[in-house]
């Protein structure tokens, strides 16, 4: 067994809402970035990509790329997720940490995970979604951006 | 097996001390937030319940609930083993960084990998406590707060 | 098996080059440290030694002691493998993520992969190598210095 790390970060701008997990949550501001933004589907995918030794998000999704601008992120984790079980291996679990003071994580939990689990083909109990404060310390202290940080568990054929 | 991560982040208050990983050190401050505020406990049971998908520690002791006022953060991690070990599995090995300018972690690293192999139920071999700085740099390196992460490996029933 | 995390910051100082992952990439800074400031391969060595609770960098290479200044950090991380090979274990695979807004990491990742397989006695395809920047937020994002976090998977007999 192998494990990948991951990290993203995007910085809030003006909007209605914020992409993370998959799932598109209502918030007086938005994320900026190519694609939809979504930090925790970038996080993860990289921990994927990380566990079988196969590049970042940035190898195969260059953010200078127009194809990718707006796309739904979803396709970047289903596309690392791919690379694994190409290699004759699997995805067993994920595990992503959400760093912001808002929104509020926990009520999307349930929502969020049955998302991922469905992007990655895995159990609900497969994947894990947790979220965190900087306790008013740093950028995410400051509201001006999120991060996360993501673990991915990947077995491979010896 | 399945890996989780965590991470947390307390904010320096005036104080004479801090808890880390479950060991009280003599400090010029103290660290503010529910509970003892033990970052590194903290980043411990996140990792630990991300390993087995229960949530964070945020959804088992809620902040806003005065019952974790000023309690000892060992109940956490307990708790979180515990859950493990209700699921027929076993936290097999914790790696814990604790990030920050000051106090000097390492005089107390054997206390602490004590401390922790005792809540866990774990030989000290399993228990691994590390520290880093930032070189001045963000939040930790201007000594505004200490930040911690963790990697839990849990073995669980097929 | 038993999975360490490791994270390593330092700070950009005048300079032709910085050293990552046991490469020199031309840049229009350095990176100040002991050693050849390597944050990569700090990160990657503090993973491993976590997956064994062997300590950190700081325990067996001290910043104050002479002897590591200027050194390449190649040593840091052969000395953490060999750690591992001493408790009759092995590295099963490694993933270090820099964390900077420059230099661009991507067209160095071959070399940097191959170095790290090299020190390490791993074929190229259990080292892994990614990127990413924080948007312009906090130290990284203002391109103070460069972070990197780190995760080792490791085998050890039961
Ligand atoms: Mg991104
Ligand atoms: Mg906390
Ligand atoms: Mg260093």
């Amino acid at each position: 067994a192998t494990v990948g790390n991951g990290f993203d970060v995007h910085r809030f701008a003006p909007g209605t809402g914020v992409w993370l997990c998959g799932v598109l949550i209502a918030h007086d501001q938005g994320l900026e970035g190519h694609s939809d933004a979504d930090v925790a589907l970038h996080a993860l995918t990289d921990a994927v990509l990380g566990a079988v030794s196969a590049g970042d998000i940035g190898a195969h999704f260059p953010p200078s790329d127009p194809q990718w601008r707006g796309v739904s992120s979803d396709r970047f984790l289903a596309h690392a997720a791919a690379l694994v079980a190409g290699l004759g291996g699997k995805v067993v679990h994920v595990d992503v940490t959400l760093i912001c003071e808002r929104p509020k994580v926990g009520p999307h939990r349930p929502a969020m995970r049955a998302r991922v689990a469905d992007i990655l083909g895995l159990p609900m109990d497969r994947v894990s979604v947790k979220a965190t404060t900087t306790e008013g310390l740093g950028f995410t202290g400051r509201r001006e951006g999120i991060a996360a940080q993501a673990t991915a568990s990947v077995w491979l054929p010896a």
